[in-house]
């Protein structure tokens, strides 16, 4: 966790504070379903909901104490017990430590994808704020880095809208793979603890019972949450570049907002770099990598190693906070990006009228030309605009081959850019439901 | 792709010829759309379907005309041309390469996604009937390698048919994923292709039309999907090092099926190794790394650029084709395993009584004795057991600490190993809904 | 290994004959030993060398013998007694499977070094020749996209000539690592063989004993290898992506070569797409994901399992492969390279003077104007270059505060591009050892 | 960085203290250079090394800074001209930020490696002290975690040492890699900063010139380094999982010093769990993991771009310090980890002299049986061992096809322990120098 690369509400997610109350809140929720099977007694189930909801666990304390157990929980344990007094021979009854620590990173997990599915929730409305903004804005598509044929900005607007949707998609359903609790006991076989515990627990905390568990919760689940994180990271990152590609000193079509007292470098003061988006790049990598260790997790040894422990302290904060503070970061750069339609449109006839060609060569092939000889002969116009600077209108109107094949005004009409743009709104309304704001 | 590690159902998927074939179909589906929308003539699409359906296409005349043209769909539409004659110059009317080849990758997805839910549903198959097999055969559970309490080996394999059955969860997402279509032509806008094009083709294919695309189909989908195969694989590593642990020579409670001709070694002829589960450990390592390139994938230039295509030709076939092994492997390992039950026996009996500790423990706790001093009496009786080979059940019972809290019945009571399996029948109904055969 | 991105040499040194053939020199050199020694008659070893060196092995003949005994070494073995006759029985004597296997797979990966070190010397000529074509060619230096001062192409191939030359020496590091021969026995302990063979077999094929072995050669040195190999392959991914910025359209400053016969794009004739590059983009991601298994690949159980090896049968020649294809294919990109150096110095003016401003805001804290009062100075004249079109020197000229600081002469001094390539020499020299042709 | 897998000597390496007092390091020497080629006074060196060597940099003053200017270089520099005065003029003269960030982070690299390679001193002095302790320790060796042949214990450790001393070497190469300097201005001409300036920093600071840089110090090497320290991870790891292995309750032959007070488990407290060793291993796949994003930052655009940085102040700290834990914790495992000869002696024996069948192997084939013949020979009575708790021995000289091969007494000679230890010396001398203490 790197602070500037932080935001204060999901760094709560994971603090120690945070941890401890949960650890109290199942351990609690635990007593009412054993003191509601009479395994314990009712009063202490009240008793310690009573004295662990007023306590103010003290991290200090709980450290000082695993130093010398070396285990955690137990140091838990026996500081909840300086609150709760007798009865907190009660709490933790036949359950293991697993059972409170899987479940706990569960429940931060959970926690952690509401944050991330509300970031997305931001950036989409942004994305769909620009988009209809600039549904119009003609611009050169690239392929290849290389003009192509027209879009508009809207359209990839349009399209990142969608990426983010898909991803929002598949977060909702990382998030149903983590959201299971499991209180099955040392080896997962409920031997020291009724099943109807984990029910109840689960219940009362907003998961499901894992079906079957092993002291852990399998860590199939968690590889699929980090691979899905990943996988958003790279969305990021693909809308990260396109600024990136965007705010180039020769395209310049588009660039970061950037603030007056901001300084782009402190060498050459002109200079508005694209340092929102480059940070976005290098922090998708980041999110990216913490899949692979996820994955390796999911071996664990028979019913549990906990080799799966040191790296889940790592990328459970990590990922999702870096991710967090990528999406906020990238929705920033979405809302307040500085659009230039004049420089789209300088950019677009940089080969005058080359954007044209394939309408021209499918022109030429309806005409009747072969697909062969139809190529040729407009690459050969097109090597002119491109290499000497011509006019693709007027080499082609003096090309005696085009011309046997079509009329002035037939290849005149194949120069209308509001050909390009016709399904704009088809595209619009398969991804918003609709082409209107 | 490795012959060793490849079956011939999923190396078909990936050959030259059903690419080919594949590409064809787009092609001539295409050709009844445009028909159809009056685009071109609908005795051309007809001509179109006969003449290239039976046509067979000949792999080296394509790469022959592809080393001149440097181009794989002209070289393809190149040799298309000499079986259909003149109506060829109807086919791919406004479309682009990638309008083919995204499609294509698609549909090759699609058909191994099947292959790999087959092998899932057999893998499935054989987990169920062997779990219910060895439903009530106790076996020790472990954590961090060390024994822990008694389970059943049928729980071992519920737990792992409950995480295959996520996978195949999984699999049918990232196959949802992928199920896409795209004609949307040069950068996505349809502006030489009526969306109607895409629609017809993705329904005849059984596909989703893209909703957004730019020439090509957004990478973020097959980002999701490898990264789905790498979590897959991940949870055949899980098992096959289960099985690997359980052959050790030392714990030796399963083994691998052993055919009369295998040579174990070439030096130690009695050698039985686990060489099926170690060869599947280092499989899911491969699938799992190509979870990566797939997501750096996704940022591709703009509209495009084709920094995916050399990534894709190499993990489309080798991620498929390697996980389908590993499914197939993987079910004949469970299929035939060869469990030994007397072994478990053996190996849970190690340390007299040993498993029953916690048992001890809570009854200590509930019979009043604080966790700390319980946690010590267990604690100074097991080592006794660990270390000098002690029986656990006569140390407590010459313990006068012990004694003091428990009475000999209520200490003998604790020995009982179905107090660990009572819950085996309710563990079955939630994973196989039901815990009869 | 996909076709299209292989060479024959380096697929070569996989081929299964070429690995018979290895497997038959280290047992015949083995032999050699084992006669000295007198563990076998010396008329044997040459009986084997005679007739073993005489004989083709017959790959689908060991592929049959194979699939009865299930073991490679073992098939190979019995092959080649068919060809030695009784004398075979002194073959192998001692040895384990491993001995030739790892032996094997190190030999293999030393040519495949050769191979690699020939590709790596060969790029770097063609950087050289071409960095001294260009070593006075301006053009922008950038960073963050965004224009900063001017530098020549010849530093930049310089830089990429200091890379690769870096590369190469990691490269001649790892072939140090794996060339190494293990003839240890079943765990290490040469109990059935001397470690004078391993000595003599090591020194025969040009490698050094492996100090210490367990059946195995320990995987870290292969973990070094192939983690080396995705370094190189990122340095190919940079120059790559470099000539891909160069290319497009906007910067055009440089093309891959455009052979005759080659189409761009199957509907827009004249786009000219760096595709070469592009492709190298994606290879590099593959070499690199191969890094992931090779270190997982290290941490095999106890003396060894087997885990390693199918994911050594892919990576050892999908990694090696595919990194000489890619260095190959640099080379030629290199080679080839279309260079403009009129559209450099265009881009170069795109803001007029405005590569200039660190110059004049350092010759203003010279004069005595503080850091912030200059950089205010320089940004407000700055801004009025990049978002009005001005002249950067006209507006300096004509700014009060500037001049109250600064001659007109002392400010025109600051607009000369020789000033930004005085040092040019001593990079070359630094690089080169010389900065003459 | 988790506190939990840190330690303070690194911690202190990444600390905003340390990070700041290196910058001014940087500046102050390139003054005293700058003086010395007369640009800057040397009065102004001199009061610059005295005020700001005086001065205590204010982390919370220098990030108020930044969050105004958004840029951390020009935040330090207003930060020093605070105590420096009026000559703070002169500090950064024709600097860019990054001459000063990178030589920074290469420095901060540099003193990682030195805490590293000390961190590999003492746990290849631990290695070697076990090694000899139990050079004659009889152990199994296991392939495929089956029974093999005898070996020591110390040849394990031997083995082990070996690695780790590779890894020392590859770490002095990686150290090599990235102790360079570059101060070349804004795109590495030094347009603004004569080359003697990076001269002479690299010398006061122990470094070397970068030899061609561009604005940033080529990230290629960082790569190499931080793949090093991902190689070295995997190396503890397969330590880790040795140890994890021998401790595991069927196993035993060693185990985890384990320290009066500690708990192994809330619930069986007689678990004694290989913690420590399964937490390397999950703390080896941290810092695996790093090695991916440090090869994605060697194609950074043009002359740089900034998205390396957000990598690299994660896996800067995470993965040296992360790296510096686990060597030291695999320290204290090998120092103190009990080890257990005689369980050693008893699991060799579980299999009543199986492990001399390869010796009995060799001398059928040496008596002139075939290889074939005498696979099968062994095998069969080997089975009757592995299947029904026969001994070895008793079954050879009952098999009238055996002892019709060789006498009984050549059979008993094969059943000496002696024989696999008899190269032990060999080994320690190739790995120690010596097989004296």
């Amino acid at each position: 966790m790197v602070p500037r690369y932080s935001r204060p509400e999901m760094v709560s997610v994971w603090s120690q504070e945070t941890k401890f109350r949960i650890w109290f809140e199942i351990e609690a929720h635990a007593c009412d379903a054993l003191a509601e099977i009479g395994v314990i007694p009712a009063e202490a189930a009240r008793t310690i909901w009573e004295k662990g909801g007023a306590a103010t666990f003290d991290v200090a304390r709980i450290d000082e104490i695993e130093r010398e157990t070396k285990h955690d929980v137990i140091a838990f344990l026996t500081h909840l017990a300086e609150f709760v007094g007798p009865d907190s021979r009660f709490v933790h009854q036949g359950m293991t430590s697993s059972d409170v620590l899987d479940t706990c990173f569960n429940v931060q997990l959970v926690r952690a994808s509401d944050i991330l599915l509300a970031d997305l929730d931001a950036l989409l409305a942004a994305l769909k704020r620009r988009a209809f903004e600039h549904k119009d804005t003609i611009t050169i598509g690239r392929s290849h880095g290389i003009h192509a044929e027209p879009t508009t900005f809207g359209v990839k607007l349009a399209l990142a809208y969608a990426e983010f949707e898909r991803c929002r998609q598949r977060l909702v359903a990382a998030r149903e793979e983590v959201a299971t609790c499991a209180i099955s006991g040392a080896v997962g076989t409920f031997a020291n603890i009724d099943p109807r515990v984990e029910e109840h627990v689960a219940k009362a905390l907003g998961l499901k019972p894992e079906p079957v568990s092993t002291q852990v919760i399998p860590r199939d689940r968690h590889a699929m949450f980090f691979a899905t994180l990943g996988v958003i990271a790279s969305s990021v990152e693909r809308l990260a570049i396109e600024v990136r590609h965007l705010q180039r000193t020769e395209v310049l079509e588009a660039e970061e907002y950037f603030s007056p007292g901001q300084k782009g470098s402190s060498a050459m003061p002109h200079k508005r770099n694209p340092v929102l988006t480059e940070n976005l790049t290098g922090l998708a990598r980041m999110v990216r990598s913490y899949a692979l260790p996820a994955m390796e997790n999911v071996a664990l040894w028979h019913e549990r190693d906990i080799s799966h422990s040191s790296v889940e302290r790592m990328i459970g904060p990590d990922a999702t906070i870096t991710l967090d503070f990528a999406l906020a970061r990238l929705t920033g750069v979405v809302d307040k990006l500085l659009v230039y339609p004049e420089r789209m449109e300088k950019n677009l006839n940089q080969f005058k009228g080359l954007v044209h060609s394939q309408r021209v060569l499918l022109a030429l092939t309806q005409a009747g030309v072969s697909r062969e000889d139809a190529y040729r002969l407009v690459q050969r116009n097109a090597m002119r605009v491109w290499e000497a600077g011509a006019d693709f209108l007027q080499e082609l109107l003096a090309d005696a081959d085009v011309t046997a094949a079509l009329s002035e005004d037939e290849i005149r009409e194949k120069f209308d850019i509001g050909y390009h743009t016709k399904h704009v709104d088809t595209i619009f309304t398969r991804v918003f439901g609709t082409a209107e704001k």
